[in-house]
C-alpha cells in the first residue's frame, strides 16, 4: 500500500495510491463508506498509528475501487490536485547516514573514508519539497551543486534502543529522497550540516510505501541526471544495513513516529567524477527504485 | 524582561519571571486586566511576534506587581509550578556552533584546530530538558560524559540572507545552554549529531531574556562542576560573533521563529583536562552569565 501527502484547493489531506496510479481521498471515502476508524490529518499521525492505519485503509481503498465511488477517486493529473512531499513538514531535522556505500565513500577520497562506524548528520526540515517541485541553486551562495539518491525510512513507533531484530516493528514505510548538497559549504564548514541544508535541498517522495510491500532483501536504486544513468546500487550494498544504523542510531536517542532516516548514496555523485559533474539550472534529477516508484525534481532556472 | 515556560497543574504555559524572581502568570493577568492584546500559548509563537510580545508582557508585569493582583503572581517555590525549558519541544534540531572560542578548540586538538568557518552541527529536539532536570547518562552507551556551557540566542522574526547589520532584527532572546556531549560517540561517528542527541543532554533555561535587556557587547560566562570553576569566558572571545553566525547560517538555509542557535563553549570542558575529567552520576552543572541567571541541573545517579 501507498500513502500520499496532497494539497487540493489549498488544503494539505492524507491519501492513497493505487497501483494504477489512482489517488483515494480517504477522509472523503471513509465518510461514505462509514465505520468507527478515524483517518488521520498528517502522515505523521499515520506513522504513530503503524499497521492499524495500512490495515484500515486497504478496506478503505478496496471498497472505494471496488465501487468507483464518485467524488473519492481523483487523478494525478488533476489540475486542482497537487502532490505534496509524504511529509511536508517534519518536526525535526532528517536523520541521514554519510558514506554508507563502500564505492561512494571512495569516490568522496579514498577507500580509508569507509567508516568504521555510522556517520550521521542531519538535513534541516526548511528543506523539504515534494515531488516534481524545484530545486533553488542558490547560486550566490554554492558553486557547487549536487545530487545524493537515498531510501530514506519513516519510523513508526517510538523506540530507544531497539534492537537490530526488533526493527522491523519500528518501520512504517519507505520513501525516495534526493540528499542535495553543497559541495562547498559541506568542505568549509567540516560538518555536514549546513552544506546539506539550503532550502528545498531535501526533495522527498512520491509516497510512503508500506513496510510490509517492500518485503525483498535487495532493492535495487538508480539516480539519472537529463536522463543519463549516474548512480546505480542495490540495498544489499550498504555498509550498514537499515537495521544496523536504527539500533545505532536509537541507542541513547529516542527515535518518533514519523522521524525520516537517510540510508546513504552510493558512487556517482557530481562530485565523484574527474572533472565534477555539478548540477546546473534547468537540470532535471530523477531518483528511482523497485517499488518506491520515480522522484523527479528540476534545478530552477535561476534563484 | 524575561519570558519563562511553566508547568502548573500538569499544563504548560507562558509566563514571566521579574527581576526578584516572582512568576506572572500572563494570560490570567491579561484576562484581569482586558485589553486586545491575546497571550500567545507558547514560547515560539511569542518568538514569532518578537517585540511586540516583549511591549505588551512589559505592561502586563508592570500591572500585576503595581496592583498585586490575585492569582496572577506566583511564587518560584510553588509546589504545583515547575519551571521547563523556555521551548521545552522545538521544531526542528536544535543548531549549534563547534570550536567558536579559540582555547576550546585548541584544548579539543591543537591551534590547527581553530576553525576558519563556523563549524555548524545539530542536536535533536528530544534532548531539551528543563533548569533542574536530570541528565541520563547513559552508562551502556557512553563512558565520556562530558559538558559544554554556552548561551544560546532565540530567533525572533523569519530570515533569510540576513546580514550582520540585520541581525539585531531577527533576535527574540537569549538563554543558557548545556550542549551535553558524549565524547566517545562524537570521536566515533565523526560527524557531531550522535554523540549530541542523546535524550536529556540538552538542558536549557532559565528564561529567554529580552534582547533589548542584554545590550552589553561582553557577557561574562561560566561553568561550574560541584562547585567548581571549570569554565569561564566572555562573549567578547567568540572566533565568529553572533551577528556572524547568523549570518553564515542564514545564507540559504531560512531561519525562523522559535529557532535556537548555541554559540559555542569555551575552554574548560572534561574532555580538556589531563586526564580528563568526564561526568560521573550524581555531578551538577552549573551555567552562569550575567544578565541570563543560572542553570543547574544534576547527572542521574543511574541510569
Amino acid at each position: 500500500m501507498k500513502a500520499i501527502t496532497i494539497e487540493i484547493n489549498g488544503k494539505q489531506k492524507l491519501a492513497a495510491l493505487s497501483n494504477n496510479e489512482v489517488i483515494i481521498d480517504l477522509q472523503e471515502a471513509q465518510s461514505k463508506r462509514g465505520g468507527l476508524y478515524r483517518v488521520p490529518e498528517t502522515m505523521i499521525e499515520a506513522a504513530s498509528e503503524g499497521t492499524l492505519f495500512w490495515d484500515e485503509i486497504t478496506k478503505i481503498v478496496n471498497w472505494s475501487l471496488e465501487n468507483q465511488v464518485k467524488d473519492c477517486l481523483l487523478s494525478t493529473n488533476s489540475a486542482n490536485v497537487t502532490l505534496k512531499a509524504p511529509i511536508p513538514r517534519p518536526t525535526k531535522n532528517i536523520i541521514c547516514a554519510g558514506k554508507n556505500y563502500a564505492d561512494h565513500a571512495a569516490e568522496m577520497g579514498s577507500t580509508a573514508d569507509i567508516p568504521q562506524h555510522p556517520i550521521i548528520f542531519t538535513k534541516s526540515p526548511t528543506t523539504v519539497i515534494g515531488p516534481d517541485e524545484a530545486i533553488n541553486p542558490h547560486l550566490n551562495v554554492t558553486k557547487e551543486l549536487d545530487y545524493e539518491g537515498e531510501i530514506a525510512v519513516i519510523v513508526g513507533k517510538q523506540g530507544t534502543g531497539i534492537k537490530k531484530e526488533d526493527v522491523q516493528d519500528h518501520i512504517f514505510g519507505y520513501t525516495l529522497l534526493n540528499d542535495v548538497t553543497a559541495r562547498d559549504l559541506q568542505t568549509q564548514h567540516k560538518q555536514f550540516f549546513l552544506g546539506k541544508s539550503l532550502d528545498t535541498f531535501c526533495p522527498m517522495g512520491p509516497s510512503v510505501v508500506s513496510a510490509d510491500a517492500l518485503k525483498e532483501k535487495d532493492i535495487s536504486l538508480s539516480t539519472y541526471v537529463n536522463g543519463e544513468l549516474r548512480q546505480k546500487t542495490t540495498t544489499e550494498d550498504m555498509i550498514f544495513s537499515i537495521a544496523s544504523l536504527m539500533e545505532v542510531i536509537s541507542r541513547g536517542m529516542t527515535l518518533e513516529p514519523g522521524d525520516i532516516i537517510a540510508t546513504g548514496t552510493p558512487a556517482g555523485v557530481g562530485k565523484g567524477f574527474n572533472p565534477p559533474r555539478y548540477l546546473e539550472p534547468g537540470d532535471e534529477i530523477l531518483i528511482q527504485a523497485q517499488g518506491l516508484g520515480k522522484l523527479r525534481n528540476e534545478v530552477l532556472k535561476h534563484n
